[in-house]
């Protein structure tokens, strides 16, 4: 295993502090030298009046969650270790902290151990008065159940959700407001994804999976965890086509629609070969005379050096439009 | 070779595609029908009374350059083949489509093709009254000569260059000082990087150098060609050493200074990884009684899937300081 690391077993903890460093005009990082849990909030502390927002995970799909803590997004982030739940311990000071007395929306991906400690902690923050609700993003549509959650999984669709509930928290909607709109793009929202190499978790040491030489895994989990198959590796417009389409089937979307197209990399993929998948999936999306009306293109949601990319597409609506659109300045999205 | 593409010989118009399709509130890409030459330019087109800037290199480093296309950056961007300058036909048009009256600043990496493709252009840009300056980046302090230079290789110090020109001219500045300004980052500017692994050229199929298990090489240049040396791997801190002694040795700095540092992702190499030797790096300046002003972290000029990272300082006064904080409004960097 080559990695730019010291101790594998610090490796979430280092590249914390250099985050915070980095970035100290946006966020801080509480908990750095082990004596605290260990999470990330905004700099300038929570704004007052506004809902808070959190959300948290395993470590290793950088820049998701802490790079979406700032203005316009989360008002904190919990970093578990790599590929690993956070504790409650260290959710429910999250919580606490994102509290201005209007509550809090806690947005948890859809895997079993970030549901079990996201209602633990829930529980913790209620007992010291925080009005917490809570939304599960699952909208990975390539497996009913996995290794590591019953239901779907929630992958690169969650930069969706905390986007455009930060932006209705923001404007000043209540916590039943920013709920039903986080909500609202959990059901309007679908991914696929593709992995062509597997990652190296570092306190590991070795990839997650094998993959041949001339094989890739479709449908596969944002954990190297199994997708629905694997194929031999095909052209961008061939795989694509595998990703694209059942996302749009799931949607079930209708011609005249207006959708937002994210095509995310896993974290070893050339940003070139995205915009080719992006290219070819908004043909797809075309033909069935859907509009492409928003986008973004990069590494949102990744799985540390893993080779591949996902293809997720939300419908939109006027407002739900107008919130994407709203201002948000965090370390890695900015507009 | 497994890559997210359809026909490798056609990846660089295949993604520009897709990335014009992405960002067409921002650029235009023209020539992507292969009748006209290749280049990207503002959707909006040239800004009034505005100094141009245009730059330009072999493709497979994105987001340089296309991706700085837009508010406060670049005009246009000249993209050649992978790993390739493009010709002389590509650049002219580009120079001449970003001049409105006030000339043009052309940014050069140095390599050789690139620099002999940019003086032919300019010559040609001439004939047709345009006024052309031209600086050329050399910031790589690993090698003196290598493969594809004489002198000094142009590497990730560029983003600094185009940024901070793109501010100047921004503000209105001659072409005479657009020139000078570019001339002072260049002279203050100082990158040296390291490979974990090879990228693959996707019309070459096999990776560019072989580097074994357990062995890395610092002083790598953004087309794979050799370093300074291949060393076992390391830690972090005993890389990020390995990178910032003689950046900052051959910068002069002194104690009581400030710089920006920018670490850069090669490509293929988790932006966690990259926040530790930010941290690394960060350190050792701070040793030095160096302040960090300002940071930059993440891809911005990549090798394809290369494994690795590069550091970079640019001693800052407080004009460059200015230009670096001013708004930007492209692909890949905004604020």
């Amino acid at each position: 295993m080559k990695k730019l690391l010291d101790d594998p077993e610090n490796a979430v903890a280092d590249s914390l502090a250099g985050f915070a460093a980095a970035h100290a005009d946006l966020v801080e990082v509480r908990g750095l030298d082990g004596a605290q849990p260990l999470f990330v909030t905004r700099a300038a502390g929570a704004v007052p009046g506004k809902v808070g927002l959190v959300s948290g995970g395993g470590s290793g799909h950088e820049p998701l969650h802490a790079g979406f803590v700032g203005d316009g997004m989360l008002d904190a982030a919990v970093p578990g270790a790599v590929f690993t739940s956070p504790t409650p311990d260290q959710i429910a000071p999250a919580l606490q902290a994102a509290d201005t007395g209007r509550g809090v929306l806690a947005i948890v991906k859809n895997y079993t151990g970030d549901v079990l400690n996201f209602e633990t902690a829930v529980e913790l923050a209620e007992a010291e008065d925080v009005e917490v609700a809570t939304v599960v993003v699952n909208d990975d549509v390539a497996v009913e159940d996995s290794l590591y959650t019953a239901g779907r999984r929630g992958v690169a669709g969650t930069v969706a959700v905390e986007k455009i509930a930060g932006a209705a928290a923001a404007r000043g909607d209540d916590l039943a407001a920013v709920t039903a709109v986080a909500q609202r793009v959990i059901d309007n929202v679908r991914t696929m994804g593709v992995a062509l190499a597997a990652c190296t978790v570092p306190h590991v040491g070795k990839p997650s999976f094998d993959l041949g030489d001339d094989e890739i895994e479709v449908g596969i989990g944002i954990h190297g965890e199994p997708g629905r198959h694997r194929v031999p590796a095909a052209t961008a417009s061939e795989v694509t086509r595998l990703l694209l389409e059942p996302v749009a089937d799931d949607l079930g979307l209708q011609a005249g629609e207006r959708v937002l197209l994210f095509v995310n990399g896993m974290g070893g993929t050339p940003l070139s070969e995205l915009y080719v998948v992006y290219g070819r999936a908004r043909s797809l999306l075309e033909q069935r005379g859907v509009t492409v009306a928003r986008s973004l293109v990069g590494d949102y949601v990744t799985s540390l050096e893993m080779q591949g990319a996902s293809v997720t597409v939300l419908r939109l609506d006027d407002e739900l439009e107008r919130l994407w659109d709203a201002p948000v300045r965090t370390p890695a999205l900015h507009w």
